[in-house]
């Protein structure tokens, strides 16, 4: 293998530090040689200094200086997301940047021009797209196993709902939840939504449905190619997150299930009982979050396009913002009645 | 145990065949005395004889006319079920009619109205909700396992289309095939749908489109007690009839699986292989059919309530006529838009 | 389908009755006339009448002697059993006789040339080769896909022991429990036993230890085709009947889980349950005492071998005497060291 | 946390680059700071500069005589085990040795004597205690939920067998590939085995019985405490690496299935597939590689029992021997025939 790449990562919180650990110990290709956190702390800088980092910074703009760091990787908080993109593309740096780009289409399509003028590479966080059972579907699809793509189901409920205060910020359920299954939706369908319907409800919090939000959410979806899709949403499934897909076709069906811990089975007077799923996205997406990085490091080794790029980043916001209209307007809604700034 | 109750069967097509043999071997209270059908042949009387049927005749009013016979089973064609239910109610007989009671709103509720000023019963052929998963699922949901049902999910997808022939006549996909299923989301949600919204495409066969139905359809129902639903229908499942359930709420899930002929696994350097579904509805609503008879004799020789009324008949009819205009008018449809005449 | 063959039951217990009401009710090409019990009771009677049969009576005799009566289905206590199969053979009759023919060498030899002198068919009721799980299996194997069997493994464990009084006076754990899976294996093996070696403990109940016998057994068998199989036998399987069967080979290997009453799946905060397995052979093997009547009806009415032979029965009973041997022994025992007499 | 344990790695063949690179990446509390093989190679010295070894040579001794080095991997050829275990012992290194210690018993008892006589730790690699299903199976029966231990059954089959010259050398598959089976029994069991019996037979490959050895073997056990064991072995299973366990009690039942690597099942004309096992052991105890590592490492640093004793590589190996000596004379043995030299 070549020389390694040398990258930077910018926020230390709960996904920064994945992303930097996965590229200190797992991903050979990969250097890990800076971390930026606005809010730098004692214990961040010796968590740094114990993955072997070099630079140790609260201010991002050391790193996009730096001309020995090849790509930067963005898990900073979402309103920073694509002014870091804009600067990071205008270094001249390539970019992993988490989802969502933005909540915004404005903001999102400025930092997609910034990343294509200064022609650097520009990867969005969909990391579910790397699970091991969501891409063995894909590949089923993909080997005409499935035939034509007709129905898409997926199952994709958390454990437990966040705090109400970060439903409040999040932009709801559709552009901080639902966005990962309306991504992969247009993955597995290999065909862009030409329109949506939402049906929602507060079943789980109501604080949740004070912050102007449901809970609980069911959204069909219909392609271009004619396949229509359904997702069901819920902030809580007591028994774990529930994450399962199936696509159905014209000559059969591809249908993942849960992951978890373990496959035994207790047979008792009571019944025959397994595990519950893994509990959360950190467990289930475990081996996802090393799988993109390790692509996104290769697609800059090799200079190799990106597997998930800032148009899917778009298009995904696009079906959330029309989501979001058909909820409130009790309607279906065209992809096309959003407006693209 | 009493006396059996008397019991004359109409129509000796395929669904009236299998009654008429559940009544005969299977239904210890019961003793089927009588069975009329208008094509009467050779063959269908020989059939007769060997179930010891006393009286076999083209002429249903003879079953009416009858003094002995308790109850009916009305297993002609759909467009004669409502007259014959009036029939049966005018003559004082119980009733167990097959779904649907009619395709229109008016003639239901003419029947119903007959069989409440004559007090008889009147029971319908949902015989899915006596099936042996999904009762088990209702059995958990009422026990309060699930907690508040919050996601119902059904999969309920044929082998293969009927012809076109049968499809142009049969009222459409909502009114032939998703009325079970309708039946089956009400039936499962203890409430009534308030609004329901109507997705379908033509993916199995261009005849069906050309015949103005789809083929594919999918639906979510939104309840009075906020639960939603959403249910997934196509014609043609290469694998074979693939009806499943889940019911999520807020204490966990009840999912049931497809039946198989066998529960064995083939390993071989090829993958792991079982069983495909059962082939159709015969085969994995066998027990099913004759449950419901069961409950409908023992309804009548105790005096107790049916288990699938004549007003859920009409409730189901409401459900799918809403959907076909939802599909139509592209848009959401609530119940009370469905006029009652 | 020609004339109906006239059969008569002796011995009205819990699997007499089984045998006579799926010949009533569910074997259209059989006809049952005639039901002997030498306890013969008003219940008895009364529930004869409701099948419709025509002689009921204390007297075996009086069925041997029934000119119209083709075939005896021999239900009665195990001393019996070859006696009536020699009587029922010198009067001509076709015989189905419940496992085991006796728990004797001799007997069962002598009852088979009876059968064999008076050219009758005999069949013996080892009704788990009619299994739709155990069959799949061997079809499996039959076809080639598993290849050549190598290990056959058999679970087989029963949900609660019978009482000691009985277990005394059965043969104890291999003669009249492990008789099943032996047959079994031989039946999957496609081969003959040539030496086996048991295991045993008491770990149940100290009662069948007192009694003379195990609970708890393991046995090893080895095949003229040098395939090997291990057979595990509990009399308490707190969690319901558990019968399971693998056959593994040079291509592959068929693996047969339990059946259960539902396929659902509950989901909560404490795990994922299914249902235990059916509770015991009257649920397990309710198609199955079907199936193994149906076949020996047809074998009489079309004059073919029947699926489970006198020489079956003999084979059986001498592996499980050379089991008992083993056991006794503390060492591994040939077939041929069984005498045969 | 406190100071890394300074940690030399004896052997850099296949199983020792796991543990070397697991102790480098994924261990936080050791450091990887000497590897020494017999046959280093350019190859092995870059991979162990990657890993940012200081030390890397031809010499074992110079990993004995290093005062930094607190502890020694054995990971090199069988043979020379037993020695390393004496040469670390006596510098006062603990010690984790790869299975087995010696087939000889009497080497292994010198081992421990040595390690005793040092008092310094031995864990001997028993890596799939330390499987996350069969672990889960064992925290079941240590709860309780199982009750009694009753029967053990053990599936164990590898996807292809190793080269007849490998079997020839390797002690056969008793002290070879089984050792690993008999010590998962003897941890379920808790409790000591008091006799065997082994059968087998050469299905295969007829080069391995030609080099005296079995590929398809099948062995019961009877432990102290009366629970009964039965293992399976084949050298070949086509499907992949079959793992597989149940422990059986007085309360219940505890089964692990194989890990697969999605679980996708695709549904089409052909029937129901699924993944097969994962393919080896590199795959399939990948984890319970790292587990047992830190387990080590933990037990050093903070002075705690090893989790896999010598005391249990020897009882494993005299089983081993146990189940050798029975298949040869045909019968079976008591642990107590087992010489102790």
């Amino acid at each position: 293998m070549s020389k390694a790449v040398n990258i930077g990562v910018i926020g230390a919180g709960r996904i920064g530090k994945i992303h930097a650990e996965n590229l200190a110990y797992l991903i050979p290709g990969a250097k890990l040689v800076a971390i930026a956190d606005a809010n730098l702390s004692p214990a961040i800088e010796a968590w740094a200094k114990g993955l072997g980092v070099k630079t140790v910074t609260k201010d991002p703009k050391v790193l996009f200086a730096d001309k020995d760091i090849e790509a930067i990787i963005i898990c900073s908080s979402t309103d920073t997301h694509a002014d870091f993109v804009v600067q990071a593309a205008q270094a001249g740096k390539h970019i992993f940047c988490e989802k969502p780009v933005d909540t915004t289409v404005a903001k999102v399509r400025a930092a997609l021009a910034a990343a294509d003028k200064a022609k650097v590479k520009l990867q969005v966080g969909f990391n579910r797209r790397f699970d091991h059972n969501f891409r063995r579907v894909r590949e089923l699809v993909l080997s005409g196993a499935v035939g034509d793509p007709q129905i898409i189901k997926i199952t994709s409920r958390d454990p437990a709902p966040p705090p109400v205060s970060y439903v409040a910020v999040s932009g709801g359920i559709f552009l901080d939840m639902m966005i990962h299954d309306l991504d992969m939706a247009r993955y597995q369908a290999g065909s862009e939504v030409v329109e949506v319907y939402a049906q929602g409800s507060v079943l789980v919090d109501e604080g949740i449905g004070k912050a102007g939000d449901v809970d609980t959410a069911i959204v069909t979806l219909k392609f271009k190619n004619g396949a229509l899709a359904v997702i069901d949403n819920s902030r809580k499934a007591v028994y774990g997150y529930d994450q399962r897909l199936e696509v159905f076709g014209s000559k059969g069906s591809a249908a993942a299930e849960n992951d978890t811990p373990s496959t035994v089975r207790l047979s008792t007077e009571a019944g025959v009982t397994g595990d519950k799923p893994l509990y959360f996205f950190l467990e289930r997406y475990k081996e996802a979050f090393i799988a993109e990085m390790r692509e996104f490091v290769a697609a800059v080794a090799e200079d190799k396009p990106v597997p998930v790029t800032g148009e899917d980043g778009l298009q995904d916001l696009l079906v959330a913002l029309a989501c979001k209209k058909s909820l409130v307007e009790g309607r279906a809604v065209k992809l096309s009645e959003i407006p693209l700034v």
